[in-house]
Protein backbone atom coordinates (compact mmCIF):
# COMPACT_ATOMS: atom_id res chain seq x y z
CA UNK A 1 0.00 0.00 0.00
CA UNK A 2 1.16 3.68 -0.60
CA UNK A 3 0.85 6.33 1.61
CA UNK A 4 -2.67 7.59 0.61
CA UNK A 5 -3.73 4.25 0.90
CA UNK A 6 -2.82 3.31 4.42
CA UNK A 7 -3.95 6.93 5.14
CA UNK A 8 -7.46 5.72 4.07
CA UNK A 9 -7.36 2.70 5.75
CA UNK A 10 -6.47 4.14 9.26
CA UNK A 11 -9.26 6.69 9.28
CA UNK A 12 -11.61 3.76 8.15
CA UNK A 13 -10.34 1.64 10.71
CA UNK A 14 -10.60 4.61 13.38
CA UNK A 15 -14.10 5.61 12.76
CA UNK A 16 -14.47 1.86 13.56
CA UNK A 17 -12.38 2.22 16.91
CA UNK A 18 -10.95 -1.12 15.39
CA UNK A 19 -7.63 -0.12 16.97
CA UNK A 20 -6.67 -4.03 16.95
CA UNK A 21 -7.35 -4.38 13.90
CA UNK A 22 -5.41 -1.15 12.46
CA UNK A 23 -2.50 -2.07 14.46
CA UNK A 24 -2.11 -5.93 12.90
CA UNK A 25 -3.22 -4.60 9.57
CA UNK A 26 -0.91 -0.98 9.27
CA UNK A 27 1.55 -1.04 12.14
CA UNK A 28 5.78 -1.87 11.87
CA UNK A 29 7.16 -4.11 13.98
CA UNK A 30 9.61 -1.59 15.02
CA UNK A 31 6.77 1.15 15.35
CA UNK A 32 7.76 4.09 17.76
CA UNK A 33 4.25 6.13 19.25
CA UNK A 34 4.71 9.68 20.71
CA UNK A 35 2.35 11.38 23.07
CA UNK A 36 3.00 14.61 23.76
CA UNK A 37 2.45 14.02 27.62
CA UNK A 38 5.97 15.02 28.90
CA UNK A 39 5.27 11.93 31.11
CA UNK A 40 5.32 9.17 28.66
CA UNK A 41 6.58 10.45 25.53
CA UNK A 42 7.75 7.29 23.48
CA UNK A 43 6.29 3.64 22.88
CA UNK A 44 8.35 1.23 20.75
CA UNK A 45 7.03 -2.15 18.83
CA UNK A 46 3.85 -3.11 18.32
CA UNK A 47 3.35 -4.79 21.51
CA UNK A 48 3.97 -1.67 22.92
CA UNK A 49 1.55 0.13 21.37
CA UNK A 50 -1.21 -3.11 21.74
CA UNK A 51 -0.55 -2.11 25.41
CA UNK A 52 -1.55 1.45 24.79
CA UNK A 53 -4.77 0.26 22.99
CA UNK A 54 -5.52 -1.88 25.86
CA UNK A 55 -5.11 0.90 28.58
CA UNK A 56 -7.67 3.16 25.91
CA UNK A 57 -9.94 0.45 25.76
CA UNK A 58 -9.91 -0.69 29.29
CA UNK A 59 -9.65 3.01 31.11
CA UNK A 60 -11.98 4.85 28.42
CA UNK A 61 -15.91 5.27 27.97
CA UNK A 62 -15.98 6.64 24.40
CA UNK A 63 -19.42 8.77 23.77
CA UNK A 64 -17.59 10.07 20.16
CA UNK A 65 -14.65 9.85 18.04
CA UNK A 66 -14.24 11.53 14.62
CA UNK A 67 -11.89 11.27 12.23
CA UNK A 68 -11.03 13.27 9.38
CA UNK A 69 -10.07 13.02 5.84
CA UNK A 70 -6.65 12.53 5.77
CA UNK A 71 -3.59 15.45 4.40
CA UNK A 72 -1.05 13.15 2.43
CA UNK A 73 2.45 14.00 1.02
CA UNK A 74 5.19 11.38 0.43
CA UNK A 75 5.81 9.40 3.16
CA UNK A 76 3.92 11.35 5.40
CA UNK A 77 0.04 11.55 6.84
CA UNK A 78 -2.06 13.66 9.12
CA UNK A 79 -5.38 12.98 10.21
CA UNK A 80 -7.23 15.52 12.72
CA UNK A 81 -9.53 13.38 15.89
CA UNK A 82 -12.06 15.24 17.73
CA UNK A 83 -13.51 12.89 20.82
CA UNK A 84 -15.40 13.15 23.44
CA UNK A 85 -14.33 10.73 26.28
CA UNK A 86 -14.71 9.51 30.02
CA UNK A 87 -12.83 8.31 32.37
CA UNK A 88 -14.66 4.72 33.24
CA UNK A 89 -12.65 5.27 37.06
CA UNK A 90 -13.75 9.24 37.52
CA UNK A 91 -16.83 9.58 34.65
CA UNK A 92 -15.13 12.73 34.26
CA UNK A 93 -16.18 13.94 30.54
CA UNK A 94 -13.82 15.39 28.20
CA UNK A 95 -13.59 16.67 24.47
CA UNK A 96 -10.16 15.69 22.75
CA UNK A 97 -8.82 17.34 19.77
CA UNK A 98 -5.54 16.00 18.55
CA UNK A 99 -4.05 15.02 15.01
CA UNK A 100 -2.04 12.05 14.56
CA UNK A 101 1.13 12.76 12.38
CA UNK A 102 2.08 9.03 10.28
CA UNK A 103 5.41 8.53 8.44
CA UNK A 104 5.34 5.21 6.26
CA UNK A 105 7.78 3.26 5.40
CA UNK A 106 7.69 -0.11 2.81
CA UNK A 107 2.92 0.12 3.09
CA UNK A 108 3.18 0.32 7.23
CA UNK A 109 3.29 3.04 9.86
CA UNK A 110 7.14 3.61 11.40
CA UNK A 111 6.17 6.46 13.12
CA UNK A 112 2.93 8.20 15.12
CA UNK A 113 2.82 11.34 17.28
CA UNK A 114 -0.16 12.73 18.74
CA UNK A 115 -0.13 16.35 18.96
CA UNK A 116 -2.92 18.45 20.90
CA UNK A 117 -4.72 21.18 20.07
CA UNK A 118 -3.52 24.44 22.29
CA UNK B 1 10.77 30.36 21.84
CA UNK B 2 9.11 27.28 22.49
CA UNK B 3 7.26 25.19 19.95
CA UNK B 4 4.15 26.34 21.04
CA UNK B 5 4.97 30.11 20.39
CA UNK B 6 6.45 29.76 17.39
CA UNK B 7 3.30 27.62 16.83
CA UNK B 8 1.09 30.60 18.17
CA UNK B 9 3.52 32.97 16.33
CA UNK B 10 3.30 30.93 12.73
CA UNK B 11 -0.56 31.46 13.47
CA UNK B 12 -0.76 34.77 13.88
CA UNK B 13 1.73 35.90 10.65
CA UNK B 14 -0.32 33.63 8.38
CA UNK B 15 -3.57 34.83 9.40
CA UNK B 16 -1.98 38.73 8.50
CA UNK B 17 -0.30 36.67 5.38
CA UNK B 18 2.59 37.89 6.66
CA UNK B 19 4.57 35.68 4.74
CA UNK B 20 8.45 37.43 4.68
CA UNK B 21 8.15 38.50 8.08
CA UNK B 22 7.61 34.43 9.19
CA UNK B 23 10.58 33.61 7.49
CA UNK B 24 12.60 36.44 9.10
CA UNK B 25 11.71 35.65 12.33
CA UNK B 26 11.31 32.21 12.75
CA UNK B 27 12.93 30.11 10.21
CA UNK B 28 16.24 28.52 9.82
CA UNK B 29 18.94 29.41 7.63
CA UNK B 30 19.17 25.83 6.67
CA UNK B 31 15.17 25.37 6.74
CA UNK B 32 14.17 22.27 4.30
CA UNK B 33 10.62 23.27 2.95
CA UNK B 34 8.85 19.64 1.48
CA UNK B 35 5.42 20.36 -1.01
CA UNK B 36 3.13 17.33 -1.54
CA UNK B 37 3.94 17.82 -5.57
CA UNK B 38 6.45 15.02 -7.21
CA UNK B 39 7.65 17.81 -9.66
CA UNK B 40 8.96 20.12 -6.90
CA UNK B 41 8.94 18.20 -3.36
CA UNK B 42 12.36 19.98 -1.44
CA UNK B 43 13.29 23.39 -1.17
CA UNK B 44 16.52 23.90 0.56
CA UNK B 45 17.46 27.13 2.47
CA UNK B 46 15.92 30.52 3.74
CA UNK B 47 16.58 32.39 0.07
CA UNK B 48 15.26 29.23 -1.46
CA UNK B 49 11.75 29.66 0.78
CA UNK B 50 12.10 33.22 -0.38
CA UNK B 51 11.43 32.01 -4.18
CA UNK B 52 8.82 30.21 -2.70
CA UNK B 53 7.00 33.17 -1.00
CA UNK B 54 7.94 35.45 -4.35
CA UNK B 55 6.39 33.54 -6.42
CA UNK B 56 3.32 32.73 -4.42
CA UNK B 57 2.85 36.66 -4.11
CA UNK B 58 3.34 36.98 -7.74
CA UNK B 59 1.30 34.55 -9.16
CA UNK B 60 -1.77 34.58 -6.22
CA UNK B 61 -4.91 36.21 -5.78
CA UNK B 62 -5.85 34.99 -2.33
CA UNK B 63 -9.53 35.70 -1.43
CA UNK B 64 -9.34 33.59 1.74
CA UNK B 65 -6.64 32.58 3.98
CA UNK B 66 -7.19 30.70 7.11
CA UNK B 67 -5.43 28.73 9.83
CA UNK B 68 -6.23 26.49 12.38
CA UNK B 69 -5.40 26.94 15.76
CA UNK B 70 -2.18 24.69 16.13
CA UNK B 71 -1.17 20.97 17.48
CA UNK B 72 1.58 21.17 19.37
CA UNK B 73 3.86 18.09 20.85
CA UNK B 74 7.62 18.18 21.77
CA UNK B 75 9.36 19.77 18.74
CA UNK B 76 6.62 19.58 16.19
CA UNK B 77 3.62 21.32 15.24
CA UNK B 78 0.69 21.50 13.12
CA UNK B 79 -1.58 24.19 11.64
CA UNK B 80 -4.55 23.44 8.93
CA UNK B 81 -4.58 25.91 6.04
CA UNK B 82 -8.01 26.67 4.16
CA UNK B 83 -7.73 29.29 1.38
CA UNK B 84 -9.56 30.51 -1.68
CA UNK B 85 -6.98 31.73 -4.48
CA UNK B 86 -7.28 32.44 -7.70
CA UNK B 87 -4.22 32.30 -10.36
CA UNK B 88 -3.65 35.73 -11.87
CA UNK B 89 -2.72 34.84 -15.01
CA UNK B 90 -5.52 32.25 -15.61
CA UNK B 91 -8.01 33.64 -12.92
CA UNK B 92 -8.84 29.91 -12.65
CA UNK B 93 -10.42 29.91 -8.78
CA UNK B 94 -9.80 27.20 -6.06
CA UNK B 95 -9.46 26.32 -2.93
CA UNK B 96 -6.91 24.88 -1.10
CA UNK B 97 -6.87 23.11 2.16
CA UNK B 98 -3.71 20.87 3.44
CA UNK B 99 -1.40 21.18 6.56
CA UNK B 100 1.31 21.99 7.45
CA UNK B 101 3.84 19.73 9.23
CA UNK B 102 6.65 21.69 11.31
CA UNK B 103 10.12 20.88 13.36
CA UNK B 104 11.26 23.07 15.79
CA UNK B 105 14.83 23.06 16.64
CA UNK B 106 16.48 25.92 18.98
CA UNK B 107 13.25 28.17 18.64
CA UNK B 108 13.82 27.94 14.68
CA UNK B 109 11.43 26.39 12.48
CA UNK B 110 14.23 23.87 10.45
CA UNK B 111 11.60 21.84 8.40
CA UNK B 112 7.93 22.03 6.93
CA UNK B 113 6.19 20.12 4.93
CA UNK B 114 2.71 20.73 3.74
CA UNK B 115 0.04 17.88 2.83
CA UNK B 116 -2.66 18.43 0.97
CA UNK B 117 -6.36 16.82 2.16
CA UNK B 118 -6.84 13.56 -0.19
Amino acid sequence: MDTKEVAKKVVELVRKQAWYEALDALYDDNIVSVEADPGAPETRGKEGVRGKIDWWVNEMEVHKFEASEPFVGHDRFVVQYDAEVSEKKSKQRRQLSEVGVYTVKNGKIVREEFLPRV
